[in-house]
């Protein structure tokens, strides 16, 4: 098996810099958009058979070093009991959000065996279809991001209403995040006993908190969740897509990995988190659009920069854009390795 | 004439720390909008006398230390030549955006005095109005901001369409930004010959960059200008929003001030960025939405590590919302000056 990818978050040493995509799954290759056509996104992430091939197309034509479950985030949201819809265009949206205590009052915390069998089920079918292969993620949207979709009722450009409720009802906030928690850390651990090797935490949204109020309203909870699943033995990434102002407090909540965005340098990254925590990262999505030589650059600059860090596993600091060329993906994936044969030669040993 | 403002961008001594708004003249207060009742928002900017008039109201209302001028940093692009739709909901839109060589060659650099006299005369009114009473700061925006807008067409979300031309036809990119760069030279020099006191770039978007890309397509162009304008007397504040990752590199373009969004510790821009330079910001917008005394306690806490900044201009970390109550934004006006009134007392002398 290529365990590269499970080594590289537990700070170990490899033979190259393993390297995975966020939404590898995705409009940018043939072979989802073919399936899209038939199923809606919500029956493709419930259907296991599919959920799994398209799980691992990009695994085969890419080259990676890890897979993760095709699913979204806002499925543990449905369980708890929304209603949800989910657009091509404008994302998903919430025709109740949750904005009262009567409303938070209804949620319910799932039993994930029961309420989201499918997601247990495509794990299962991926772990034997990667066997001997290479490592499974699974995932969750963190705490603060979850709420976020569930109170806005969708994606939104200024995060007022959850804003609002923080801080003008804060009991009713930290009663919702409760739930909120205790259901992802039920649902992650599910994952991991049917077979996931690793979690992500996305918390997409947070990097629209100042810093003190990410660690009074989001951080807490976060670290909840990963004190709970850290006995499980499988390493925990936390991401924030625009933590650039929250490395540190990231790093209080316990993570194995951190996963950066774009917006910040590697450089800058590793001298504020220090040596003893592995990182992701961190190509803008759009260096995609770049011809492939000049790909090459960006890549060997991130791997040349994260030779300081405690461990590295190359990643986009976002998920890849749509209208990415899939020829460009594989030349980045290729560039990773290659490069990177060199720069573990030359890394330095752990403190 | 309570020029508190002025000094403290010039990092000299004050008796309290000086605030204003970023849109401080917007929806948020009744009388701008009962004014926008009556007329569209491109008939506001391009009428002196009301344009005059929305400046002013939010400096009695308020009690702020600097006025700033009623306009849109799309003004400028509808100089250059461009078709521009102002829609109320989703922002600014042009007809036909500029992503060939045959749109940027048709763009050209305005006489602000022929093209824009409207913003001149604004700014003269202001200066009389203002007589005796608060500095008048004129903006604009910054290259790439501006350049955003006129490829995107508008707001966007990836920001795929500019990086595309930035990654694929740097060359076409540079004689756009050079263009752009030219224009708003000579645009603020106008505004700064009617008699504005101070200058605000805003890159609004160039949060969006990596660091990278921030030094090669951005920051040449931002530091062009304020060379340019410099040495005609009046400080030059640089506003990033998402510009956490780019603190060192905003200091490179040559600003007076550098203008913090929210998502960034005060304490830790000020560690990156040392004592030789002012700061401003950084409340969260969104807490204005606090009850008064606990915005009473954040605007203490900026306050306080503030301290130990070079200079400090107390602002939001973005534009003003339109939900805000206006009796919040007194609030937080007569908490700044309330408890820098003590902070000062305490400042250390600058090095």
């Amino acid at each position: 098996m290529n365990d590269i990818f499970l080594k590289a978050c537990r700070k170990e040493k490899v033979p190259y810099t393993p390297v995975w995509i966020m939404r590898q799954a995705g409009r940018y290759m043939k072979e989802y958009r073919e399936i899209r056509e038939k199923v809606s996104f919500i029956s493709l992430c419930k259907t296991p058979d599919l959920a799994a091939e398209v799980t691992i197309t990009p695994v085969k034509r890419l080259g990676v070093d890890a897979a993760i479950l095709f699913s979204d985030i806002l499925i543990l949201a449905e369980a708890m009991g929304l209603d949800i819809t989910f657009t091509e265009k404008d994302g998903p949206f919430l025709k109740n959000p949750v904005r009262d205590k009567s409303s938070v009052d209804a949620l319910s915390i799932p039993d994930p065996e029961d309420k989201v069998p499918f997601v247990m089920e495509t794990i299962k079918i991926l772990r034997n279809n990667l066997e001997g292969g290479i490592p499974l993620i699974g995932f969750s949207g963190a705490p603060f991001t979850l709420a976020s979709y569930i109170v806005e009722g969708g994606t939104s450009r200024n995060f007022t209403i959850i804003k609002m409720m923080m801080y003008q009802n804060p009991s009713l906030y930290h009663t919702l995040l409760d739930k909120i928690t205790k259901s992802i850390t039920l649902y992650v651990s599910s994952q991991i006993k049917a077979g996931a090797q690793a979690i992500q935490l996305f918390d997409t949204w947070a990097g629209i908190l100042a810093p003190d109020d990410y660690r009074e309203f989001a951080l807490p909870y976060t670290k909840t969740i990963i004190e709970e699943v850290k006995g499980k033995g499988v390493p925990i990434i936390l991401y924030i897509n625009g933590g650039g102002g929250l490395l540190e407090l990231m790093k209080e909540a316990g993570p194995d990995v951190i996963s950066l965005d774009w917006r910040i340098d590697m450089d800058n990254a590793i001298s504020r988190l220090g040596k003893d925590i592995a990182l992701q990262g961190n190509l803008d999505p759009c260096a995609l659009f770049l011809p492939p030589d000049k790909i090459g650059e960006r890549v060997k600059d991130i791997l040349d920069k994260a030779k300081e860090a405690g461990g590295h596993i190359f990643n986009l600091g976002h998920g890849i854009l749509p209208e990415t060329p899939v020829e460009n993906v594989i030349a980045m994936v290729e560039a990773v390795h290659k490069f990177s044969s060199k720069v573990q030669h030359d890394r330095r040993p752990a403190p």
